[in-house]
């Protein structure tokens, strides 16, 4: 077995280990030399491709387009909305001159102190405030709504503890700013992209989530509501996946945008913000992968088959080489991506272990025999079962198997996370059953009190009320208050 | 005619002003209220991503894999090539702090002192120390070699004087960054990766490019070869639309990358990097608009056709709908990009006037008698020909059409360029020649001072030493030094 392999911690070990390790050995990414800050490595660039890719499909047949604004945000344009500069401010990267110069004593390069800007900028953390700072500009009259915007860019929030996709100083992410004539359209098209992310989690990602909508103390800053999408990782914690905000009129009136309506009155326009970002590289290591390494679905692995000859010399290679040509066109034209490594220089039981360390859902092996006889080995990542099936008609075989390992990873997940959501109706209950990790639905007062009183005692948060479920009133396990309905609890990432 | 249209400058009046006004009555971009930053407007954007898959597409063709690196940089890094930071630090943005906080008297947030980072950031104006000093961690052999990668990312410049697109202190880019075993590979990667430039440049923006390499004044800084295409805009000045550069074994010396090679020998690593940017969306716009706005080739419109309905009432809008929905549906097929305006709170003349502005190469008009006629008026934008043709067949005539009109954009470019290029032999004619505006063809005495002194003279440079066209030694037209062969000067943006 090869090295890489022997080194990767178990997940029973260690889960945290388990993680590092692999986002590393699977070529994912790494730590750079600025604190905080990842280098995303090519093969996990494919995967965000991928993901980019779809999203943007699916946000333009949602009827968005893309655009792009300034990385810098001035000081006092992140002022402008009072709870979104509390949430900020703490965490942001101050550029404050713009030129650097030789130091006089010749010990290298300085800050100029005749460079200094005459108001500080912020790397944008989010992008609401010079946004709608521009909307201003873009938005008269009712006619000139809805704007439907996302951006693809990176953003920088000055994190103390951070990891790899997981919580990083720099991250690349999606953000959509839309403006909207009324309160029910804004809301709408919230819960529209809230889908959209709820739709690619489990579709593409094959991640089941639970859809709902935060308490107050977990709102994005400066929104009236937050959506999200909650996702179970495999060592019981949940991983927040993506967020939609309803934003109402806050941005609007910090900057001022106000629009003609149909009855020629003026009014505030209403708005949406929504993201995800290479977080959910971080959430769909999580979901899949195993002590072997990652576990890729079909719709999002850069190399969906791979095909690895085994051979006793050149001549047999070039015999085999002829064969799997043949095997690569067929299944090119079903829209298949495909590597055939035929590379000398490394064993087939090293290109094994790293096409299983890199999560590539199908491999084909073809020896000697199977020239013979017109067969191929093939081995599915998913449960790592082989078979030997014979080339004929070996592209629907192969597209027919792509398929249901999509489906078995989802299964997978969807099972693990029903095992691991329960009702608990007492606080004792709750402290014992939080530490066995998982979903908890329990009944809460409502308030930001009991809401921060369990987090401190449990370090449990709500990670959101569900839209769906049981909607049965109680009482809150705390205080025995009234309860509206039980609400998802979880340590989180 | 629509307001817009009266409102843009003719180029003969002022072509300066005539592209700023085009830039933003087109919808392409517009100053931020952060100095020197745009924003690119849903339009602009949607060429640009246009742009962006073609080179993408054309650099994984050529082996090249994408990854991402970080946005900041740590100040000592970028100094440890002693010419890269000559030519940087002048114009960097600089990060000195990672908080702000509240005013003690109440004023506002203001930067935290507490704050202050032990080494300050610059925000990467280009990432060859960033990622060297990456490389480092990735090269230890000749088998690591060679790594071919690509980033699509924004960099930051503090530019004094700005212009949209063309000089902006932020700007979006592909940067191309490869590690190589020999020299000989890096020289043929960095002319590899102009030829693609210059493929992208002619067969898809539709705007012929000189090939060649730069003068030691007009070098990257950190390089030892900089090839560039250089294309002719229309008001006879010179755009510089990509550069690729031979890095030699400065950045791998700098940040102590060496290798062990075939012969078990250490050696410093061979580099290259290559990158075009936003910059070449106003060469785009330059190279082909007029004065009723843009004019796109239709490989890069993000509408290639538009279909505008002429209607007396609703009853007869519903059966032009109904007729065009078919059209629509025929060309796609052809795999056309096609909108149908059917708005009915414009008029025909204003959706005219606004299609042109946006330089859409196929306009489609469909009225009461078309309909009786099975018709349609078909317009190009490039020459505004106007005819009336049969509704069969029309996907394919459109596909000609739009193949026709993309090699007519080239060749006028083209024809303009061939009617803008003479050799001149005497400084003095030199000095009345670059008035005129255009490429000369001169020879030089190959030391930076004689180009110094033309510069300075006359604001013009040497574009580049052609790779191509006539290799005859002459006399230098300042000193009468020996001249190896002419070189190519222009007054540029």
């Amino acid at each position: 077995m090869a090295k890489e392999l022997k080194d990767l911690t178990k997940r029973s070990d260690n889960y945290s280990q388990w993680y590092n390790d692999l986002v590393v050995k699977a070529d994912l990414a790494e730590q750079s030399a600025v604190r905080g800050c990842m280098v995303i490595k090519p093969y996990g660039y494919a995967i965000w491709e991928k993901m980019q890719r779809q999203l943007d499909d699916m946000f333009k047949e949602t009827g968005h387009v893309n655009a792009y604004f300034p990385l810098l945000i001035p000081k006092s344009y992140l002022s402008r909305e009072a709870e979104h500069v509390e949430g900020f401010a703490k965490e942001c990267a101050v550029v404050t001159h713009y030129r650097l110069k030789n130091a006089e004593d010749g010990s290298g390069v300085i800050v100029d102190p005749a460079a200094k800007l005459e108001e500080e900028l912020i790397i944008r953390p989010t992008s609401e405030t010079i946004i709608w700072s521009t909307y201003k500009n873009w938005i008269q009259s009712y006619r000139d709504l809805p704007i439907l915007c996302n951006q693809w860019a990176n953003v920088m929030r000055w994190e103390m503890r951070t990891r790899l996709f997981l919580r990083t100083a720099e991250f690349l992410w999606q953000e959509g700013h839309t403006a909207h004539a009324t309160r029910e359209e804004a809301e709408e098209e919230a819960q529209r992209m809230l889908n959209v992310y709820a739709d690619f989690a489990e579709n593409f990602m094959a991640m089941p989530v639970i859809k709902g909508v935060k308490s107050a103390n977990e709102r994005f800053a400066g929104a009236l509501d937050t959506y999200t999408i909650e996702a179970l990782m495999q060592d019981g914690k949940a991983l927040q996946s993506g967020t939609s905000h309803f934003l109402g009129q806050n941005f609007a009136k910090a900057f001022d945008v106000q629009f003609v309506d149909k009855n020629n009155k003026l009014d505030y326009v209403w708005a949406t913000s929504w993201g995800v970002s290479t977080r959910l590289m971080g959430a769909l290591i999580m979901s899949h992968s195993d002590d072997n390494g990652l576990v890729l679905p079909p719709k999002l692995a850069p190399i969906q088959v791979v095909i690895i000859p085994i051979y006793k010399n050149m001549e047999q290679l070039a015999q085999i080489d002829e064969k799997v040509a043949g095997i690569v066109a067929r299944l090119k034209t079903m829209g298949i991506s495909v590597k055939y490594d035929n590379a000398d220089n490394k064993r087939p039981g090293f290109k094994f272990a790293d096409y299983e360390l890199k999560g590539v859902p199908v491999r084909l092996v073809m020896g000697g025999r199977d020239l013979e006889n017109n067969t191929v080995e093939v081995m599915r990542r998913d449960t790592l079962e082989k078979e030997t099936i014979s080339c004929d008609n070996i592209e629907q075989v192969v597209k027919d198997l792509l398929e249901e390992i999509q489906a078995n990873i989802y299964k997978k997940a969807a099972d693990f996370r029903a095992s691991q959501i329960r009702e608990v109706d007492s606080y004792d209950e709750f402290k014992e059953e939080i530490e066995k990790g998982g979903f908890i639905l329990a009944h809460w007062d409502g308030t930001p009190e009991t809401e921060e009183k369990i987090k401190e005692e449990t370090k449990a948060t709500i990670r959101c009320i569900p839209f769906d479920g049981d909607k049965t009133p109680g009482v809150c396990m705390v205080t025995g208050k009234p309860s509206q309905r039980r609400v998802l609890f979880a340590r989180a990432y």
